[in-house]
């Protein structure tokens, strides 16, 4: 009853669901960038083009509608179309003849007149952008939102600062969620500039707009336009089949929002950790095993992604170098990873939302912390409060040596340094209240909770 | 009827059928690699794994037939599965749970008894990739058989040797093609030692066995051994939920396999140049617009693959710094860059397939293309000849001089050495034949051809 | 008399000069990266913290002249810097203590008061990365400017169209450097804005500027901004030692900037090929061996480092998640990769200056070469004219038909239509010439050429 | 007095260090792999090279003492040769004008007699690997060492076992140090089999060493295998200036090491934190403001190099697709990122040492972290052996309740069981004991140890 490992798997394909990629399936932008609507995205791009050529007046409106009308992915076979790709190397090729076949004899003459394959596939490719970044968008603004409540509630929740992993001096949860959201900030502000930068793509078959001239345009140079605003997209100022600026941009600003949503990840793992648990996700993970596990599943669903978008994008970032009029190979790698990039990036967005909104934050467990190293975590303001009383060389003895005792006798440092009979003049108590080394936490917070 | 981008796309996502994959969709690799594949092996691991407990007499025979039979994919809907993994994070989670219920209440208890989600999901990779890289194998060793073919049949078919773009001096097609097959038979001498070496997973919660101790295994370290037996993989030496060698050496095997096919490719693109045309694959790609073209498809689709494996490993690579018992992240980045670096191989390896057992060579322009530098391709050769005749920088000088003088006069440049009364006793007719300076190509392709 | 490989090399490792680096070594951008100058921006950045502090009143404004005065790289030792560096892991530890001894006793306690490693580190970045930015915008003017006259000059010269490798319709060399001028200008325009908002880093151990507090400072906010002044950098909003968008924001632009120089030497690569040879560089490298080779070196060098940018800024996005106050290894691991995309991409943008302004353009033989496919280069245009004539049908089959015997028969298209009784009326001279079949080129490149 | 931010660093560049490297500099590595080493690696090849053609009587036996003698790193000035390597794109060109000139007029001719730049720099690049191969090889079997000596010493020192940040169930640090020694094994067993498979490189201007012939070799086949034997490096069966597999075997055994190190790492960072505190780095570095501070700085500059060399692995990787017969960029793009691979993965090498032979282990700390979450880690044992006595559903309902209120109450689990009737029966104490519930991990930890 042994299995056979090496016969391949005896049905059919199957298409891909999701089954891999917790991370993303099941979220807006993992419908924004399925096959469908990838498909539906090349349609609206061909349907822009004759629109526009109707528009100037080198195609008749009827054949304009009737593209319109036959643009509806429903109506096609996303299978088939994907099969036959292989041909030629891109879907737009089969594409065109099932559409001109939908379209009818009539007006079938004027499906992708003057086009070339990527003309729509870039075109397709930055629609999908663009629907994709308005979702990320909207789930980044909730974060920032739910960040500024946080931020806002914990202004003063001192907590350890931790730095290489050991407690350094104190800090606030204001502070840090204050951070997390001027990352978020700052992802929002270059996704928005790049979504508002998406331009259409049309340039024929080298990127000269010859074509239509030889369909009778008079200035074809007109048509990117007219094109451009049937789809809301920026008209090119050039075409741009190997100008890949867009696709960079693309890479940076979503490499970008990853990352930073990973930073709130990586973040939220460690402060979620057994030993520390000074925050939790709201709905844990379960285990099947182990009913007690409530597993911070929101990070480690974004922090996968964040592993991931680097290698994306610069997959993308390496197709700039794109030989020729359209390159032999640079284009077609751009087009799964673009997506892989965009899914992924919304699929964080979406789990960093319910991961902000419920999370559940634990002062008095980071108030305990601060006790950890009975003290030591306000020796830098000993040592700049001692050491106009006693010189730097005697004070970093003296708090080096108490620290020291503090630890293996596990008694506060503040208790030890009471009985320096040289330090008798100083508010110790003060002193050594972590929660009062603080700094500019709280202003900082402000400030940065000013920024809209 | 102005197209709206920014809003999502109105209908449901449904599943990617490979629409922006041309290099792998409809591959045989393409259906070892899909979600459907993919749930067979996760039912696989289950079903082994309940097998193995019966064969040590820790469960009942009649659950083990009762969970192969239910192992079915067709019987499960994987779209649901994919949706309900969000929940904990990846899929075996919500797929115990409908297998249980599918072997009924009897035989429940014995589903995934003692074993941690990554057990099944690891083996289930494991299993994938088998099976891959056994249709990998497969087509690998039908491109090295027609490269054999290729260098064999142009062992003597003499061409231009080209350094950083430039004619060098001469060499073989079949000095070429011997290369290719050998880069292609260190790829299959690497996947081979990888597929062989692919262990099964088990280890429970943390990595200990333990839980089958709870559940009276006497001794548990005897059920992986079991478990690897009934899947056809190796027996582990220890867990290796955060030891993740086997994805690392599946990453630098396939990415060494995609470079391998992409070195082919590269070549070939630059050869089928229309300036060139040294080379043409058997069916190239057609455009609708420019009916005279045919494009280098298969070429084009592995350089893109080629393009895009380094990054897919490399996010492997990473994931070996896993932490604790089972990492937060690096394991969940694992599976789609898995299942990409599988499939686009694949896919490259079939492409591999039709583009060298189609290749189109023509020797005749091979030849031609040797005197495009009029003779200047054997200067090597000449230096090395002139130089105990003349002093080298005589020597030196003259073939300089006259070199200029052949580009500028377009004529050979044996014609203007003849001219030259000191070489009067040399036979220049054999000294600047470029098919004559071919060096040891004709040996080393005999050489490499014995390599099996 | 056998080497040994297995040993060490005998004498001590001595620093590298770039012997492996002739993409940068010897350039602008090799000395504004160096260690030294690494070195200088940690000395600037301390000093300008002492300065900072002194303008505000809590250090003695001797105190600021003798930090500053002591802040020469010339007086430190970089390689023990280099290896004491090992010991707490950042090379600002052993430069305290260095700086510290270089002040005297009187000033030292105004060494780095109130700052940690990282403050000093991230502003020398920031140094570092300013200072060499604008060594590269200074070589990216001039290369822009090159490109603006090889536009305008070749702004009518035709030339093949080359998509997937094979001629598809005519172009224009005057498009081709067009296009190449708006991706630097992309680049400049990204590069600028990265460079103008570099901030200077400063927020003590956990980043809430307590020390300064400590110290005596009455609103330590007001020193960041007092600091950043003093070097010419922005004021940060935050400290941003896990917020890491200035890294991100400079991976992103560097590698666009090494993408866009890598098309550029992409496409010079191509068209230098020996059998095309329609550009050439200025001085092309020489082979001892092959006197009659001239390598494309320069952009020979400018592809491999743009091959090499994009993973050098995926290590940079990577690090977005960074953990906690200060990450243990992700800070570490910015370092040299910051460097080594700063120096490849000021390599590159040198070598791009002398390749674009030493570019030997040959529109001769690209006039030529629009003949290479017999006149099917035009066929998209004649499909055009013929269908209205014929219908599609039979233009089709037509055109394909005398496609076919053109190649065969190697005569021109126009003569085997001129033979067609139906094409009588038709201008063939003018509908059959490549050079007038480039569409827009021309209008394009002069709206292009526009933009500054 | 404010600094210039814009200006370039007024003084010469300097070499380079390893201000910037921490984790290398300093280490046996970074001597073995700096500009000096890789030049002696250069003029060793060219020795041999010209001693091998001695051996087969191509060339006067003094010509290769002579050549012998001048190979000599002290001798040639680096800087210099880096600056002119510029010019031709490789250090090779340079070099052979310096070494031509070294030996005098009567040997000169039989400097580089042959060979291509190529060839000289791809094998200095192998004996450079080899070279530090050898010292990687001798840390790894330090670290494995003292992680055996770890690993039988805490054979049965119980601790939580963590699973996505939570703890899960116990294990045991002996097999935790078990599991990274089989990673280091399984890195040595990979780096091992590259490096004795590291060929010589010698093929002249195109891979068919017809220069040979022209110098007069009657079977220049034999000429690459008496090369290898001189520099102990395996003859290559075909020149493979572009069968790159050498490279990528190195690339893939390389990010595997960097890989199990940064695994340990992680581990050590994570297990060292204030809150857990189980490990520490033995000599932990320190902090100038926090004087308590003992930051784990071996394991963050191992995490930094692990961050890293995925990325430059990818590289390597991507050069595979390698054009003609020496490819204008690919082949430019290799050097700096080997060289970071085998440094930084050397450096790792070293730190790792350290750490591992330094490690201070607290068994004491690790049981009694075993007890926080007040017995829930042993859960999956209760749920095992309460389900035959009250069934799996009360069984459940149970132990969540009673898990529920040991949290809640701070109070054993233990406790809460022993006060219900129905288990009286049960030895609770053996059962809620974690360090009775390490399942196989002592079997596993020992049969791993066996492994040599």
């Amino acid at each position: 009853m042994t299995a056979e490992p090496s016969g391949p798997a005896a049905s059919p394909a199957g298409p891909d669901a999701g089954l891999l990629g917790p991370g993303w399936a099941g979220s807006p932008a993992a419908t924004a960038t399925g096959d469908r609507a990838w498909l539906q995205a090349l349609l609206d791009a061909e349907a822009a083009l004759t629109r526009a050529q109707a528009a100037l007046d080198l195609a008749p409106a009827r054949a304009a509608a009737a593209v319109t009308a036959a643009a509806d992915a429903d109506r096609f076979d996303v299978r088939s179309l994907a099969e036959r790709a292989r041909g030629g190397g891109n879907p737009v090729i089969p594409l065109i003849a099932d559409l001109t076949a939908a379209v009818g004899e009539e007006h079938g003459p004027y499906v992708h007149r003057g086009a070339t394959s990527q003309d729509i596939m870039d075109t397709a490719a930055m629609l999908v952008a663009a629907r994709t970044l308005d979702l990320v968008l909207a789930d980044l603004a909730r974060v920032a939102a739910a960040l500024a409540r946080l931020a806002a509630a914990h202004r003063d929740s001192a907590m350890p600062g931790r730095t290489l992993t050991q407690h350094a001096v104190p800090t606030t949860f204001g502070l840090k969620a204050a951070g997390w959201r001027s990352l978020v900030l700052d992802a929002r502000d270059r996704l928005t500039a790049v979504r508002n930068a998406l331009p259409a793509q049309l340039g024929g078959a080298a990127g000269t707009l010859a074509a239509f001239s030889a369909y009778g345009a008079s200035d074809p140079t007109a048509l990117p336009a007219a094109y451009a605003r049937e789809l809301g997209l920026r008209a090119p100022a050039l075409p741009w089949h190997t100008l890949r600026t867009p696709l960079a941009d693309l890479a940076g600003a979503l490499a970008l929002t990853a990352g930073a949503l990973g930073k709130i990840a990586a973040d939220v793992l460690t402060l979620s950790r057994t030993e520390i648990a000074e925050v939790a996700e709201g709905g844990g993970g379960g285990s099947s095993a182990m009913p007690h596990k409530a597993n911070p599943v929101r990070s480690t669903l974004i922090a996968a992604a964040a592993r991931r978008a680097p290698l994306l994008a610069a997959t993308l970032f390496g197709t700039l170098t794109a030989q020729d009029e359209r390159p032999a190979g640079a284009w077609h790698a751009e087009w799964e990873p673009l997506r892989d990039l965009l899914r992924l990036t919304g699929g964080a967005a979406r789990d960093a939302v319910e991961l902000t909104e419920g999370l559940r934050v634990r002062p008095d467990l980071m108030r305990e912390h601060l006790g950890f190293t009975h003290g030591s975590i306000v020796s830098e303001r000993l040592s700049a409060e001692l050491t106009p009383l006693l010189g730097r060389a005697r004070a970093d003895e003296l708090l080096s040596r108490l620290a020291g005792r503090a630890r293996a006798e596990h008694r506060p440092l503040s208790e030890l340094l009471a009985e320096e009979p040289a330090l008798k003049e100083l508010d110790l108590a003060e002193l050594t209240d972590p929660s009062r080394y603080t700094g500019s936490a709280g202003a900082l917070t402000d400030r940065a909770l000013e920024r809209r």
